[in-house]
């Protein structure tokens, strides 16, 4: 598969969860659906969006062959393979590889305090461990590392990395490694993680985008992208303008931990909308209550996302 | 004076030094009338770039009154007034108006550790010291402080804020602020200062830019800014692509001061071209060695704002 | 088995390993044999110092049952249960209780963005999975959490953290620990993590230490210990000054990282010692090159841990 | 005047203020002749906790005349020379040391972003600007930039730096300072900043304290000092958990600003005593709200340091 089958929008999908906290397969299983037929580009399983840290090896080899099956070869599936370091990475790429995906996306090492060299061995060994191309995942906000620009188009050159999600919010970081990496011959593809300025992130040449927010509206996103593609900046930068309103949800919970007002708002809108049973998120992270969610909702309707009539 | 004067491009010009460290005059006439005439709507003077924190308050009061002098009304003069808190922040003020600036840019208080309603007032306070518009700087990497959206629209609806220098690098925050400013109605002129990604930053609703790099290319950011108002988003892209390969000269001095690296590196620049007499840094800033010299005359060089023929 | 129990000096064992990256179980044995004889008090095994993130989970258990039976029930063993979040550390729970370990020592949740509400129900969930007592493990560095003194004391009143090992490098907020915890009847046991404060550390009240370096020097801190219990703080102190200067070989790998400058240098001076067979770091962590590692012999040799003549 | 002079307790005055925010002269004669009545052995005027950063060069000028009138020569006086860069920090000795202080102390650049190097230059040009001793001020949380104790200890041996005072709350560096100072023959006079752990400091080896909580009672840390001088830790120990206890006043105003909490505290418990007119904080900090100033006064009266009926 060539690393050209990845660029467009590409959501990480949310992990649905029954009430007792396992994997709920048939919301997984229509939310897959849902996104693929409204114009995805790919799906991105496991991330950070899709609680991968909550959850035990069961529920993710679960998550990910569901996902595999529902998208039945429509669309890539990249699969985030999230563990403290380098022999644990390994044994989760060894697990998303066989469930099928098409490629996976590695951080570098958590929790380990380790430098440049160390990082980059770290990659190359993910890379040797299976056929299937590599991304590094760049988020520092959980990592604690900012990967260097150099040291990402080195093992793109090398046919180490694929690409590259970014999600380090250092627009100026992101615009240089464009910029190295068109100097490189572009081996790598180039993803922005951040939802509400991919109108200027594809301007200045992303390759795609994978944005949580495409849980809540992927037919916003697939618009922005179409629109970007035909050179109408102006109409993408509307299509932004529209979606990043939406974004709002993210900042309801005020107070409430990271996880929780990001992802749960995600969770909160996609279930509104019918696309799974309900928003529960993965222990200990606690429901948003309901003044949270009516604000969520509100929004969501503002949007065009629900029927005009309240449904609460 | 109305705010709508205050859009555009906006360098915070350099402050030239004689090699015994004080303001080099003339070289500071000569570069002032070298941005106005190559396109600049209007100049920012005792910045960041403008190694305002080196500066005594004499040195202070000759760069600022060289620089109204030297524009002649040509285009509006925006000043720093970098202190440690209010009170002293609110001397510069004076300082600066009488010396006929047209507008005021001022951080939150810097060594002192406010919150947000201490912040809140702090700006109150500058705003009322003069008639002159106030535009707050928000740059954490100095302050250490990252102003919310909500205070800044707040204060710009209420008169008090005209606009905003935007250096924090956080693309997501700056999206969310000029979303809620037309919102709001946009009493805030929004403006960045992120050299490299001026076109996604335009796209995406920016009144204005302060590049310190339009220092060494004042004719490049026009284009960029004309082709931008005039819709041609690719042509934009391409300038900056272009500009952002000449902002790679601040990433020559690796080891060095963010200062060294960064100011320096524009000083070098525009010292080669004759713009001002010589790089020299406010003491205890070192001069860049000669192959880091060397490094940036050969990206200047490659960017076309140098002579074809070696000068050295 | 009584909190009580859990005082003095317990190190963070090293994991050491053959030249193929496996648990090293002779050298193990070895290891913990000469501490338990040479003065501790317990063992804390799979800690950061044991390079746990490194392992996979088959290793850790047999790191885990090493110690175990090496140790015979001479004194406790304390077992890390590093893992990402609540479900995954859980697992670790059962394995390492399993292995018959007399406590475990958590931290809060890692690449996960959680708030205290969630960290306490993260910790109330662990210490209802095993009658084991729970340590929270305080160490922001690697965690981005710092745990509040009000949080752990409210959970060691309630039964549910039975201690807590301090890392956090902020000796004020271990004193208001202290202070705290003493006024709430001492419910926890507080272990300081810092190996060259150790004298001051006791002096403000802690009741344990888990130093790194009592790999290299157990006797050293048992010394330390036993002078501090005795009342007598300026031979405390000149125990500590002796620790303090051996301690420096942490500092040798300049530019490395912190783990393989840590962990590296505890893992040489064992070597040196012949109390493993060799200090081979996890992957990725490279090994420290010749020169650190004449550096570091000649601190060990200062400290009189080696014979007078050169081995080397 | 020698180094050794400068040894002991030596509070970081507070600059009581009137309510239209001038300097409260009497008041600030008062609190001077209370402290040196009390057992301290130097006085720090115009540091973080005298809100230097919120004083103009005038209300500077007032506060270090007055003190070192007030002590009359009884104590040797400190001055912070808190500004932001090398030149204006030079403008502030001249004046410091015209008024008659025996020593001044420097923080690194503030707001500029300069190296290892351009900060050994700045001490190097503070000392050359007057014959009286300069310390360095080390306090990351304000100037964001943490001093090596190799730079200073080299300093300290060149006679540039006379002393340290340590507010980093990184006591594994203080350690590391202490003994690499010893080991160069004991140049620099060591103080730590931190007033709940100096029993641990000074069992350590500092040389002196600059608690803000002297401000508040000064006789218990001369105590302290007096105890640990004598040998009797555990005294000291006792004196220190009292103090600490103390100390809980900078945490009642949650939420509020660092500044406000922190210094308003002492002022608000140096006010109850009635050694100042009023706990007015310097501009843009509000006063502390009367829920918390009730805490306040409950905790100074459980100190034994106010008379034991209600004075309110």
């Amino acid at each position: 598969m060539s690393t050209a089958r990845f660029r467009g929008i590409v959501p990480p999908i949310v992990t649905p969860l029954t009430a007792d906290g396992q994997v709920d397969v048939p919301s997984l299983e229509r939310l897959t659906h849902h996104l693929v037929t409204h114009g995805v580009h790919g799906i991105f399983v496991l991330g950070s969006t899709g609680e991968v840290a909550y959850l035990t090896d069961e529920q993710r080899r679960l998550a990910v062959t569901t996902v595999v099956a529902a998208v039945g070869g429509r669309v890539p599936v990249m699969a985030g393979v999230i563990e403290l370091t380098t022999a644990r990475v390994v044994e989760q790429v060894r697990m998303v590889v066989e469930a099928g995906v098409d490629a996976v996306v590695a951080t570098a090492p958590v929790y380990a305090i380790n430098d440049a060299a160390e990082i980059e061995d770290h990659f190359r060994s993910i890379a040797a461990a299976s056929d299937v191309p590599v991304f590094a995942y760049d988020i520092p906000v959980r990592v604690k590392v900012k990967l260097g620009h150099d040291l990402l188009v080195r093992l793109g050159t090398e046919g180490v990395l694929a690409g590259v999600k970014d999600s380090s919010g250092d627009d100026v970081g992101f615009r240089r490694l464009v910029a190295a990496n068109a100097a490189a011959g572009s081996p790598l593809a180039l993803f922005t993680g951040h939802e509400v300025v991919v109108d200027g992130m594809l301007l200045l040449g992303a390759d795609g985008v994978v944005p949580g927010l495409g849980n809540v509206d992927a037919a916003g996103y697939a618009r922005l992208w179409d629109l970007a593609q035909a050179g109408d900046w102006a109409g993408a930068r509307r299509e932004q303008d529209r979606l990043a309103a939406l974004f709002e949800i993210v900042f309801q919970a005020a107070g409430r931990s990271g996880d929780a007002a990001g992802v749960g708002s995600f969770k909160a809108a996609v279930a509104l909308q019918g696309l799974i049973d309900a928003p529960t998120m993965a222990f200990p992270v606690r429901a948003l209550d309901g003044d949270v969610a009516d604000r969520i909702e509100q929004i969501v309707r503002e949007a065009g996302l629900l029927a005009a009539a309240p449904t609460a």
